[in-house]
């Protein structure tokens, strides 16, 4: 791929605020939110998109940045007490231990109107590009919270509609802004959205998988990785462009999982 | 003005998720949040400005149903009892004291991620405008939130900060968008601009005289009232649309400070 985990994180320190910027407590809890975390997996499905419909992944750079901060709010907010009250995140405190609830409430809030702050930074490859990929954003930042309100919601569960939601949306979300940005047309942000969903499903049933903790059993959930996996790689045919990177993202999750 | 409140409210209406839609929590949050309540003053600027850059306001109905979708969800947020601890809104239950603080929290969010999924169902009238209408919600999504965290800091504030970005943002946002909804060309969206900063801190002003409350007096607060709504109709000077109603809400304004 053109461009790599470095630029991903030079391009996320250009957007966040500076040290200067007011109010400074802002300034430190979003880069605390953001800095020093993560794998930066849908910030590169959002590159490798690009580069899977033709395009070039430096085109698809600021979206990539958007899913990150879009990301990382949410994980921002997850953590709060009144939601997963989780005092560490990444081996290092979580926002509100560190900075207090207020202030991650508003780091998370900052962090999600960054992010669409940040698409808007998107060049334009094809005429109406931008307001589709501002769309899928709206929707799939909306469906990301339809998927943790049934996560946490008291009583029986919908799993599949939370696995969806609260994974899928936002490796769609990534994978169709990349699509965009590189200048593909629909047909390829359809297949670059299927690919996304079968991979988030995949993703999240290694995960259950990883922590010894599948809803349906560990035979089911290993099946279910292989299947989703098998079909996110389908789902990537007839493409005009190089998605060698999406292919072998595909596989490794599957290996992981082994 | 060619739009009234009614169409503020069905446009409102159609656009917030609706019973059925999943999970229900959520979209009764979302709707008590913003349904019943306010004078919609930032929709109202922001169909307006639509006009008096010689535009429909029909064409700015979306940015005006998404600046009120961003206004509610700020509010939703400072009621938390990690910030202002407020269990009333507007004469009925805040949404944490109905719906609990998990989900009002995240009801903020997807009303956020809903205002700019609503954003982007707006007409273009001028090439470019919609990318530059999300810009500007985006930037001053952010500065509302910079606004916040500066109000609720412990020790000395600097209140002509708190003021511009706490209140006077939203009213920019609206205004700048109607402007672009409307066609109009970059003299008069920062034409606009100017109005709405000036007619927020006047807006702020009065505020604090209504609650007897003005940190710097009741004399010099009813002074920047005054001064703040000349600034804001004297800004209006050389648009070439109907910018009446503009007038009239800045005069309802100073006249109720007296």
């Amino acid at each position: 791929m053109a461009t790599s985990l470095p630029d991903i994180e030079a391009a996320l320190d250009a957007v966040l605020p500076k040290a200067g910027d007011r109010p400074a407590a802002l300034c430190a809890a979003m880069r605390w939110a953001v800095e020093g975390g993560g794998k930066r997996i849908r910030p590169q499905i959002c590159l490798a998109s690009a580069e899977a419909v033709g395009g070039s992944a430096f085109d698809a750079l600021m979206p990539a940045c958007a899913i990150e901060l879009l990301h990382s709010y949410t994980l921002v907010h997850d953590d709060l007490p009144a939601m997963d009250n989780d005092v560490e995140r990444r081996g290092k405190p979580s926002v509100w231990a560190k900075f207090g609830e207020a202030d991650a409430i508003l780091a998370g809030d900052a962090l999600q109107a960054l992010a669409f702050e940040t698409l808007a930074r998107t060049p334009e490859r094809r005429p109406g590009a931008i307001v589709k990929m501002f769309a899928a954003f709206g929707k799939y930042a909306v469906g990301v919270v339809r998927g943790q309100v049934e996560d946490i919601a008291s009583g029986e569960k919908d799993v599949p509609f939370v696995y969806e939601h609260k994974t899928a949306d936002l490796f769609m979300c990534a994978a169709v802004a990349g699509a965009l940005a590189g200048g593909g047309d629909d047909a390829d942000v359809e297949r670059l959205r299927l690919f996304a969903l079968h991979l988030g499903l995949a993703f999240q049933y290694e995960d259950d998988l990883l922590d010894d903790d599948a809803p349906c059993g560990r035979e089911a959930a290993a099946e279910r990785v292989r299947i989703e996996t098998d079909a996110a790689v389908a789902a990537l045919d007839g493409l005009r462009g190089d998605a060698s990177f999406l292919v072998s993202l595909a596989r490794r999750l599957v290996d992981r999982a082994r």
